[in-house]
Parts: C-alpha cells; structure tokens; sequence
C-alpha cells in the first residue's frame, strides 16, 4: 500500500481486484458465533445463488479459507487416487503450477507443453482421448484464464472434444481469473470441478477458495484415496447442508461474498461479461493500434478479457516500467512471471471496474513506457481506447429489480 | 449476526473473539498488490513481531490462509512421513479431532482417552516414553487449551517429561485458544510446532492459520514424506524470506494483524495473560460463589483462562440457556460439543475484554439460567465476580512506549 502517494492509488493487478465500497463496508463488521442458530440464514442462501453464479443447479458450491491454489487442492484430493493420471496442458505459470500440484500430491501427470500465447487445444486432447482406450486418463484440465499470459481457452470445445472421443474422463476448470468475469458455464460445459478464489471476479479479498463440483465429481469424492483434511468435502458436505462449516470459517468474508454476490446479480451475469469484454477490448485497442505494440497472446481467439500481458520492445524491460508506474503514477501493474519476466507486463482489468478506470491505468502504463525510454505516443492509448468505447458504450442498467 | 437486535452484541463463545476497533479499522482497507516492491516492508516486521508472541527467536512462524485447523495440517504433512506414531491424549473436542486428523493423514496414533475435564497427563507421558526404547514416537501432542472443557494442560511439565525419558520426539502443542491469551513459551518449553489462529488471541476474524516451527521441525520437515502442496513449507520459506508469499495472501488479514500485534506488545504479553487470568476467576468465582455451580473442568489446575465451560444442573437443558441467552439477551455463549451437548454452555473470556464486558455476559447467563428454570440468585454471579475484581484489579497501563 503506497501510503507516502497522493490520491486515489489505480489497483490494475490481475487480482486482487478493487473491492467495491458495498463489500468494503459488508466485511467491516464485528466478529459472530458462527454456531449461532440464524448463521444459517447468511449460509443457505448464500450457497443457493453462488451456484447461480457457477451456472449449476446440479452441482455442489464449497466454500474453504483459503485461496485458488487452496481450491486447486481441494478440487484434486477429493477426486482422486494416488497415481492415477490426469491431463494437462502447460502454457504459463498459473497451469504449469497446476500441474506441479497434481505432481506433488503424487498423481501421474501428463504435462503437454504448448507455446506460451496458446490455450488449451481442444482439437489434441480429443486425438490424445481417442487413443487412450483404457480411459487411463481420470481427469482433464483447463485454465480457462492463464493469468500470467492473458489467455482464455474454449472450455465448451474441451468439452466436445471430450465427448467426441466418448471419454469418461472428469472435467476440471481453473476459472480463478475468469468465473464471474468471464462466460461459465458449468452444467452446460459438463464441467466436473470448477475453481475459483474470493480475490479476482468475487471482488473480495484474497482469503477465500470457492469451488463447484458435479454429481460426477462427487460421486468420484467417495472412491478417493488421496489424503484430505482441511479441504475434504466429506466434512462441508456434513456441516454445510443445514448452514454450517467443520471448523470456524472467516465470517467477515462470508457478508462481503453476500453482497459481491448481490452485486454482480443486480448488474447481470451477462452484463458482467460484456463490461469486462468492452474494457478488455479497449486496452487492447490501446496496445494495438495507439502504442503499436504485441500482446503475448497469439492472436485473437486467446485474448483474455480480464488480463493483458503487453510486450515490451526488446530494446526495453518491462520491469523497469512497472516499477515507474508503482512509483511515479501510483498504478500497480501485473509483472511478467517466470520466462515472461522483463518482457510484459501486465493490465489486469477484472472485477469493479469501469471505462475511465481502465483509461488512467493505459495512460499511467504509456507515461512510464515512456518514462523508460519505449517509444509510444503520448495520448495514443486512450485515443484509441475510447474511439472503441465510443462505438460500444451503453449507459448501465440493473438486470435485477 | 442479530442484525434485529438492539444495542451491542454481546459475543462471548471461545471465539472468534470480539475484533477491536483498531484491527477492523485497519482491516477495512483496498486490496493491494502483493507483489509490490514495498509489500516486504509490511510482512518482513510482522514475521519478526509474530515471533515475540510465540517467544521464540529460534524458529521460524508461517501465516497461511486458513484457520487453527489448516495449521494443525500444515504442522502434520510438512513434518512427517506415512505411517509414523503419534502420542496424542483425548479430553474433549479439539484434542477428539485433532486426533482424528492425524488418523486421516495416515499416521499411526495412538490415543489415549482420559476423562473430558482433565487434561494431557504430564506423568503418563514420561512412563509411555520411557518404555519406548526404540524411539517409535515421533510426536507428542498436547493441546493447551481445550476449548470444548475449559482446560488447560502443562506444557512445560510435558516437556520436563519428555526430557526426563530422554525422548527425542517432537512436542506439538495446540495453542489456537491459547496463544497470545495464556503464557506460552516456544523456546523455553521446547516447543517444536506452535499451532494457532487468527480468531482467538490475535482478535482477528477467522481467516489465519498461524503456526511456528522450531529448528527440529524445520530439519524433519526435509525428510517428511507425507504429501502437501497448499500448506507447504517449503514454498513459504522461499518466499517469505524476501517478505513475499506462494499464492495470493489476505492482504487486510495482515494489515489487521500488524496491528494486533501492535496492540498486544503495546499492553505487554505479561499484562495480556494477566487481564485472561482476572477476568476468568472473576467468571469462576460466579460459577463457584454465585451461582454455586461446577465447572467441567475437574479442579484448579486443569481451569481455563480463556474459557469456563459450566455444567448446569441435570434437571436442566444448557441448550435452552443458550437459545435464550442468544435470542432475549444477544449474548452469544458457547454450546456443549459432543457428549457435553445439553450438559453444559461455555463462556469464553479471550481476547479484547474487559471485566465489565465479562460482568455483562454473568449477568445475561444468570437471566438465561433463570428464564430455563435454573435456580441460581439474580445478581449473584456478578456479586462474587466483582468480589473478586475489587481486590485484584489496577488500572491498565502500556507497557511498550
């Protein structure tokens, strides 16, 4: 937190978002006894509508202390055998420690490596499904957001490959960077785990790991050898069904997931969707088209609508420009992670946002580029940023009465 | 949350405890990049302050994302290997389940009951050690506070033991309602993992698992085999050196918790135990003088000064106390877990307290009492306790400048 700065500080970090003053006010409340007989008037319903936001009426929601890598666990141990296999593709360093957790918990990974740019390619897992005639395979895995390159797989056409290749494999969708921000679809997707954390498209703090689970997955749950205690399902299941939890959960952040929840309700899932595209859409116009400058993901049919990881020019660091935005314009940008480092940085624009948020963070990230000896021109950005948004901009309504 | 009460709430359950004013104020704070280059100047003194709670220079603390729970797992899966004997002893609730983990991480326990209100038995433990040539145990637990009876067990008598048998196993010692409320004293007992969490004496919201480990730990953490990834250390050790963490952390969790730490070195740990001793005898002496009525706890040395758990007379439901307390009086107290439900209701006295909060929550107890038919005399609980506070209390003052 940059106390010494002036003024409002411009979060455009991939997560944590901006938490909304609503959900601010909602987690600023007193401590409870969370074995209170009306908790469970906060819990059940609770419950109910964040399976509207996983779009399942047939799964199970569980809310953990924790964080997305905490759900990623969860999700794993209480699925799974010790050395059964699993199905991942690798492309940035959000699926590449996903894989690493499969590995670590002693499953049997198959780790294909694709080019960082890329997503998860539908048209090779069902050749690779195909072949597996044993259904050896027990698990496949998406990042729907890779969060460290800005790129978004097509979970609907993982799931077509997986039932042209007739595969009973389970479905598992890391959706930390894109549930509640980015289209998702659980039943309809025939997704089996969905994982997600409090910090990205929840709008809330970090503290929380939020998964979904199929009538598929949770039948898998009772065949499961894998070590579990803190995350097992076996005990939410228990606790959870008449509003409870096995151990004491972080009450504060259960009134702002309400309120974040009845935020995004208000405003309409789709519209949630289409505000977090238009503003995608504009920072990408500004890299584009006003610096002349690449983005990491290989074209079109990747772009994230909630992160965009920038190249730099070779001639520059990327670092060099984050810390200058830190330090001079008071906007944290996302840095380039692992073999990304020095060579993007990144605009995450998830979560509460709007248009002229996302123009003072282009503006801030033009200035210290060039501040550090990039050439762009001074405005090009948000020209081109707002010629988009003046074609695409509606005024918002409330979806929800 | 009575949200159609009025007044104040009254929260007295062995937490979450009541979060002061100055922790909700600092917890009310935007998100913030976790990466930042001065997020260390947060997290580096905070990792060094947390060691003075434990009163440890020797080892090293971790902060995850979870609860007293998470930190029992991490302190198991990151110290040990499949199959490997625990010495545990069962007088209530948390001791039951913190058993019952080790039993689902695959350990070989080996528990013995001893009646609920009695505590770990110093003496026994030397015997079992004695007679364990070949060094098979690998871990004694103690819980030092059993939150579910109101008793605290004697961890430097357990270490005394354990030296007395020349036994090189690790002690484990649940302090989550302990620590930073009752004396604890890592290096000075030998302590090898020192379990807590947030919500308790640390007078933050549920969210924290926080534990220390000492350098005997940290040396069996190398060769521990069991499986873990969400609250490994390995990945804290590597990141926290330089002030950073693995995954996303709570960032207002630790806002909230520097200040915490600030209150409690501010009004100087020895004054903190001493404020959790007063206020508990003034409850005790209600219970015993006022109200005539015992407390589970099975004579002075096993008593709590955190929690009272209180047996109300046989003819009586504690269930009914409660529901009334809760309901006419928003006192929340604590229920009979297990085989205790019904028999008796818990007052917990930990944390940001004072002893006219504790003169409240005796007197709304006392009305409940009387309202489920219980024959105690209006006033009587508050008469003994105040008794009590009258020769022993002196006004607070602030003992770090």
């Amino acid at each position: 937190m940059p106390r010494t700065k002036t003024g409002r500080h411009h979060l455009f970090i991939p997560g944590p978002t901006n938490v909304p003053e609503p959900v601010l006010n909602a987690l600023h409340v007193s401590s409870e006894d969370m074995r209170s007989a009306d908790f469970p008037q906060l819990t059940l319903p609770l419950f109910k509508d964040l399976k509207k936001i996983f779009k399942t009426t047939k799964g199970n929601v569980f809310v953990f202390p924790g964080s997305g890598t905490g759900a990623w666990e969860s999700a794993i141990t209480n699925t799974m055998s010790p050395g059964e296999k699993v199905l991942i593709f690798r492309f940035g360093q959000f699926s590449l420690l996903w894989a690493d957790m499969f590995k670590r918990l002693g499953l049997d990974v198959d780790v294909r490596d694709v080019p960082w740019g890329t997503g998860t390619p539908a048209e090779k897992i069902e050749k690779i499904l195909k072949k597996d005639k044993n259904h050896k395979y027990k698990v496949v895995c998406v990042t729907q957001n890779e969060t460290a390159t800005g790129v978004s797989s097509d979970v609907a056409a993982v799931r077509k490959a997986m039932n042209a290749a007739k595969h009973p494999a389970m479905l598992f969708v890391d959706g930390v960077s894109s549930i509640a921000s980015i289209d998702f679809r659980m039943d309809q997707w025939g997704v089996d785990c969905a994982i997600s954390g409090s910090q990205k498209g929840f709008m809330l703090p970090a503290g929380l790991a939020i998964l979904a689970a199929s009538p598929k997955a949770l039948k898998a749950h009772k065949k499961a050898q894998l070590k579990r205690c803190f995350y097992s399902w076996e005990d939410m299941l228990a606790t959870n069904a008449s509003g409870y939890f096995p151990y004491t959960p972080p009450t504060p952040m259960l009134r702002g997931l309400r309120v974040s929840i009845d935020m995004l309700l208000d405003e309409g899932l789709e519209n949630v969707f289409a505000r977090h595209h238009r503003i995608a859409e504009g920072v990408r116009q500004a890299v584009k088209e006003g610096w002349g400058l690449k983005l990491c993901a290989k074209g079109p049919k990747w772009e994230s609508d909630t992160v965009s990881a920038i190249i730099v020019p070779k001639s520059a660091d990327a670092r060099k420009v984050i810390a200058t935005a830190y330090g001079k314009y008071n906007l944290a940008l996302g840095a380039g992670l692992n073999i990304l480092a020095g060579k993007v940085f990144r605009i995450g624009h998830l979560g509460d946002l709007n248009e002229l948020q996302a123009a003072a963070a282009i503006t801030g990230a033009e200035m210290a580029m060039i501040d550090s000896g990039i050439k762009v021109k001074p405005g090009s950005g948000v020209a081109a940023a707002s010629k988009y948004w003046l074609k695409n901009m509606k005024a918002p309504k409330k979806a929800r009465k």
